[in-house]
């Protein structure tokens, strides 16, 4: 029995740890294995090879770090700078405070650009520090491409142009934690140097893989890059890589079974069709939220997240309440407002292995939770909302054909 | 991978088998043991005290048969009955005919009393037959509690009545199939005297069960009955029973562990709060259809079943298509109709381990698949109307109070 | 945690429930799903065919039936014979005396022909039974094809020669249960009209599915048979299988999934690989019981099973306590002594998915267990007799090399 | 079906990853989880409650880092140690090596001591460095409780007493990756600053939580610590332990229940009976390999470990084609020699959920390998002398009495 056991399935619609599809739980439920056996190895060529293709880059080297999205932004940072070095970083959640913080304490000097909170990264502010710095005494550009705390999409197609128009040698570091396998993100068209993700996103594992992706010239300035590393040591992996066994340390065996499927199921469904898929269920979840008379936290429509919607709630209301009740009384989990935004929105994660029927439970068991704490929805409303505009757009399911 | 994926849950509102809780999965998630070692006859026995407990009865004795309900069927008569005996069955569905077809090929001799589909059992016909068998010619009356195919609900504390009013022994034998564990079932209260249900059923377990629970009277006629049997045959289990090793055969070592994990979920929720679930549903879902404009298959409110709904289409749609779209489209598993009423009714089960936001994610798929066929429905019409009947009357979930 | 727990793992050697390999555990470990969706028939119709190859069939018609080995039989025999019908079936041990108490009950004149346990079928008299026949009172032969009470297998190959030699048109029933899979099993060159297995046994999965396969002479046959049968009727399965669907009744999903991994697994290895496999691990079984100074129970070398070895211990030690204390104190699962042999034999089932190691561990134990109850075993003795055997003729793996 | 299929399952004697029970399987096959709900936290407390039994500390804090070993270690390092600080390592084989290598890169001043590989810590040296010390420049110990490249123990209550003969106030910083739960490990009484473990050893789960322990000291000591981390910073998890909440980041939900169940095995059998198991098994081993004629690379009885033993090989033999063709041929894993024992030594883990048969089955694996490659060994040597120890000391299981 569960710790507290509820009937019927948990509805999870926090932005992360997400849903896990039941082939992916199957092929993780094995023995350990000897990891410096032929077989392993084998195994996890072929993922090294695959990952690539979710980042969308043939050029770039990935690493699959038993670690979680934190040790992945610490792998892009300490394998490329080195402690005093200038970063530009831009403060626009609370997931982007927290990069900032470890920036901060990794020994790193971070231009902190601020947004208000439901805005993007101000691009503008970023371009005339690198028209002023000349003597490129900035050394990287840390961004995040979606901003989880306030569902606000980052446009790195623009930092690029920017960089490029400034002729800026900064390297571009990404935090591609809730965008990547379900946002569109391109690594190598982009130009970015370091892009990272954790398993427990958008690849709908279970948390212990941190994988990050590095471009050739975040591998040229990793061997002169003065932060102290050991275990999040790129150099290392690529030792290993030369050797063909891969792994410095023990890989968690049961993740790299689970990783082997979820890839095959990302490329089974295409990669641009869980893309798509991701932006046909956000579009339905905002429409509900407009339905409901309730506002998207995110101020612009050009950042919209396409992974996760925060929802402003009156100022009456505790957003917190929600979220409590919500798991309290419908078994559903939502995220809640963080930091700065804590009471005000609650989040509705709509990312990862999830399909339309899944989202529509999702949303009328939100309309309830509005209903019970006093926000006078009607029930109905956004359910038929979002279903209005899934009806239309939702293909048959292609093995089903 | 699966054999036809999509992404995302399947929904499966079929009334069976339906969704198996993850708890229980997880307990059948073992190799098999010896079933002669101590260890599985100490669990069996707490499973036959414990199974006693849904049947609501405490003089019964439980058989768990590695079989089907069309096994555990033959098993409720040849056991109690010899061939050429009297029985009175009744005829108003798919389930009750596969069950008489079954009565006749064994050899019994059936008075068909026969009800138009969507009406419940004639139970004045049946007085009627009774009053005229003085002599006791009538063995037994056959009756399913709960009629799969239309979603109709006999009343059966009236069965026991008529019987006792004209003091007629003949045996009660219940098909509790897609019952028991969600209705309110009573066997002692209401003189059954075989009852017999099937695993993937409300249990919400994998097929591989029928378990059938006789009273002391047809444990008694089962010492005359001379129907050929061994598999099926209750002597063989209750000679294991007096052992103490209690199994005729191999069982599946699996669903034992699932039938406990199964029964500890129900204990824990609580068998009352069980069935009370299963009404709050069928209401939700009766709104819904409602809401829709739609009539269902079940023509008076004291048939309403509240394990599953058969909903009447319009003429100008042919339901299986429903059926089809809500799999191809929506990954949406609906019960399609059957004989008589194929191509007019689908049906939503709505039975077993489920909750609200799972029901409502299916109302809303519903909906949409109407839309798909050309019928004029109002997108979160249902659902809203579903959702507004349970914002009202779901409790807190217990353990998160 | 398990009911009894003991640390690592259980060591399995009882002639079944076997083990089974950890990818069957995964494939199984899943949802229901709706039985009448396109999927599950698309998958159905391989196993059909696959199946057939396990019985070494062109001809055959496999039915998969929920039930175990005795389900199995009561189908064979339901469905092929009239209450009445004189059968020949050999008495031999304790499943050949259950089998042929089943054949009783269910109204058939059996001829039985008794050998001493621990011998094989006297198919002496068998043959000059048939040689009387000319009358063909005689409508079926049933017998095992392995007695896995005592480890003896018989001659199908002979049986039949006799039966063509008299050109007697008796119907060939067979008991594959613990030997289909595991022994040379030849259904349409030996004429065999009836195989059967139980899916516990060397396919290595739960308890659950019955293996009927059924020779056109046995479907012509099962036209005419007068027994009484609904839920074991083949017609209901012909129906289905000519409608595209194949399901009369709800079958386990899980084992279905089960039982296309566990085909996997055996068309991967090899069915003929497959069988080597046991010759070599029941040849490195018997050298180890020569090495203790211990008898087989049976007699004659060309009655060796090589699915299981029932050992004959001296007077002054009880079998049983064996067994209890291999389970006890090894966490080893050994065969008890059934009926006759009961306290005289223990039995090493060494059948389905197991390996060389497994087996040696095995053969450790019960030398342990030997030297626990007093009986003066050289420790290493039979292991090392075993290994000597096992270290010249085992073969690489395949897949590794 | 498994990347390279052999039939049977894999016997796992490599030194880590262990043998994961199947209950343990069962726990950690379930869907993510919100960790922000309060049902997450519920069962975190009691893990890190419980994990400290493991450590025999009651003073410690445990910290449950999703990393492996090797980030285990550096959180040891960079959460008590500036840079420059001086440290005493000791050099006696493959993973303390590497510690070293860490140690180093991490910018401390190691002051390595060296011992031939195959012996223990050299403790005399020590005891010199720290008399000479009256600065107390040394900062702190670092050693391994055992060596998992050699199979060497060494003897930390020695080292204690050391420290405390010269009151040096260095801390302690133990690697317990290959003893803790399995070797008498003392936290408390031994004076430990901080030990470490991680999930894939002796607990036999899945690689992914790196386990440290604090002392008091230990955490003072972190208040000044200079080293930059974040990821393995304590500061973070001390903070949210406070809130209640205690993850700083994402955790896997999986391993959680994971070790839920692991600890409550433990228990179940008693921490002091899995040490006893541990010693049983380890000695049943070196009995076997001094039968076979080979000798044990670890060089002094006080040193032998009993968790791995690595076995040397003639000089004409390479131990790593031993490996090799045991995976090849037996569907064993045995440890490879590393670094300046490879070729010479071949390893057998010996550690975690395991028992008496499981490693009855390896040992006769073991001799049949040797033979293959040449070596005159008696097969069932090795085997029979384990036996003749174990059959004496193997208790009954507890639950089955």
């Amino acid at each position: 029995m569960d710790y507290v056991y509820g009937p019927g399935r948990n509805h999870l619609f926090v932005p992360g740890p997400v849903n896990i599809p039941e082939s992916v739980l199957r092929a993780m439920n094995r023995n350990n294995e000897d990891y410096r056996s032929p077989a392993v190895p084998a195994m996890t060529k072929t993922l090294l090879e695959d990952v690539k293709k979710i980042f969308k880059t043939t050029t770039g080297t990935p690493f699959l770090i038993p670690t979680t999205g934190t040790g992945a932004w610490e792998s892009a940072l300490t394998n490329t700078l080195s402690p005093g070095d200038r970063v530009i970083s831009f403060l626009i959640g609370q997931f982007s405070l927290l990069w900032i913080d470890q920036q901060q304490r990794l020994g790193f000097n971070v231009d902190v650009i601020e947004s208000e909170w439901g805005q993007g990264a101000n691009l503008d502010i970023m371009a005339s520090k690198l028209a002023a710095d000349t003597q490129h005494s900035i050394k990287a550009i840390c961004i995040v491409h979606n901003e989880t705390a306030t569902g606000v999409t980052n446009n790195l197609a623009k930092v690029r142009r920017i960089l490029d128009d400034y002729r800026h040698p900064a390297l571009l570091l990404v935090d591609g934690v809730s965008s990547i396998c379900a946002l569109d993100f391109r690594m190598d068209e982009w130009g970015v140097d370091v892009a990272l993700t954790g398993s427990q996103k958008a690849l709908s594992l279970p948390t212990g893989i941190g994988m990050v992706c590095a471009s050739p010239k975040a591998l040229e300035a990793s061997k002169t890059a003065k932060s102290y590393r050991v275990f999040f040591d790129w150099k290392d992996y690529l030792k290993f890589y030369k050797m063909g066994t891969y792994w410095p340390y023990t890989p968690s065996i049961q993740l790299l079974y689970g990783l082997r499927e979820a890839l095959d199921l990302i490329f089974e469904e295409g990669l641009d069709n869980v893309i798509a898929r991701h932006t046909r269920l956000a579009t339905a979840t905002r429409l509900a939220v407009e339905a409901w008379g309730l506002k998207n936290c995110t101020q612009k429509e050009e950042w919209f997240s396409d992974t996760v919607t925060a929802v402003l709630v009156p100022s009456y209301i505790d957003s917190s309440e929600i979220v409590r009740r919500a798991w309290k009384r419908y078994n559903l989990s939502l995220g809640l407002g963080l930091n700065k935004v804590a009471g005000k929105v609650f989040r509705i994660g709509h990312l990862g292995n999830l399909n339309e029927l899944q989202l529509l439970g999702c949303l009328s068991g939100v309309e309830m939770v509005l209903k019970d704490v006093g926000y006078p929805v009607k029930l109905g409303s956004g359910v038929g909302a979002a279903a209005a505009y899934l009806q239309n757009s939702t293909p048959l399911i292609q093995s089903r054909i």
